[in-house]
């Protein structure tokens, strides 16, 4: 099974790196992480760099695509280069997620119009100008489509993807070969979970912070 | 704070990821990938390049290191320039830690001797050879010293580190911020959770193809 994971620069390194260690542990497994042009790109603290090693065009049938998100796709979102590769590789892909703001790239490639849909929390009405239905779950299945939720949920979902593909026991057994076993020290990982002043800070610091979809 | 994140060739991408997303998030964070040399360095399932932008000479004085995991870092159980350069940062860091199998280095630096601490669940008895006492726990904290379980569990250390540094609001914020309200579709991430046979095909897989410690 052949995954791309497309990178660009300034993106969450979370939101691709969860889905591909999940991925990589597959029998068979080959994943491509792929770009524009192929070379490091730099993730969206500046901190990191990831290496594409494939241009887009080298990438023409992969059986999963992976799109994650971060402040750096928002150039995507007008980039026909871009949008025509996935909807050229969408056209026969078994999978096609997206982590995170990445489902917004999808949406403006055309491929969510009339899907349920998740994206970050923060982002996640944005949906609906592509004709999307937003829907507030960790990991959404429409069909072969399926978009998580904010950065750490491309692990959820690329566990959910194995367990549809190949089944439970090899869902079960990569879920404890990367020791998933999540015990974060609060249970404030949702807006619905997390007090309301964190929810405002937040918010707050995104508005200042965070690009806009447009 | 600055946050030194060390990586080798063979690296596993989640146990470097999950901290540096976490700690990357903070105000006034600055995170520095180094590695014996600067320059990319290949994961362990060799689909990905994640570069190092230091050389471990130029990180002097780190807040906070983090050893990550990957079969790639057995070299560095007898590699004294590494294990040197450890003992010397630690001697001024807020917190020393590890994730997977980073333990093993931070053990053979000489750094776990008397301490309670954990690696990935089957590697968890090889600390027992550097004096450490290992602990059954997803995270395990020993004055300045937290080490985690496999993989994926450098989120939750990352998460306890800043709840630790910075106290309950950061924590909770970041936690939002990453959206980590993880829901995998099992509960299959640890020994003690997943079907006794699910654990025995890991074990068996991970015997034949992943090494040992020396």
């Amino acid at each position: 099974m052949q995954t791309a994971i497309m990178i660009f620069d300034g993106l969450t390194a979370l939101d691709a790196i969860g889905p591909y260690e999940v991925l990589a542990q597959l029998p068979g497994s080959e994943v491509r992480f792929c770009s524009k042009e192929a070379g490091p790109k730099r993730t969206d603290s500046k901190a990191l760099a990831l290496t594409a090693d494939y241009a887009l065009a080298e990438v023409d049938s992969p059986d999963v695509v992976v799109i994650p998100g971060g402040e750096g796709n928002r150039p995507l979102l007008r980039d026909q280069e871009v949008l025509s590769w996935l909807r050229d590789v969408d056209a026969e892909t078994r999978w096609t997620t997206s982590v995170c703001t990445g489902s917004l790239v999808l949406g403006a490639a055309g491929l969510l119009e009339g899907k349920r849909a998740t994206s970050h929390w923060l982002y996640r009405e944005a949906l609906r100008e592509f004709g999307a239905e937003p829907v507030a779950e960790r990991v959404v299945a429409d069909g072969k489509l399926i978009t998580a939720a904010g950065v750490s949920s491309g692990i959820d979902m690329a566990l959910e993807l194995v367990r549809r593909e190949h089944g439970d026991e090899l869902a079960q057994s990569v879920q404890l070969a990367i020791e998933y076993d999540p015990q974060p020290p609060f249970d404030a990982g949702s807006p619905e979970k997390a007090p309301a002043e964190i929810v405002e800070a937040v918010s707050a610091f995104a508005r200042r912070n965070w690009p806009s979809v447009a």
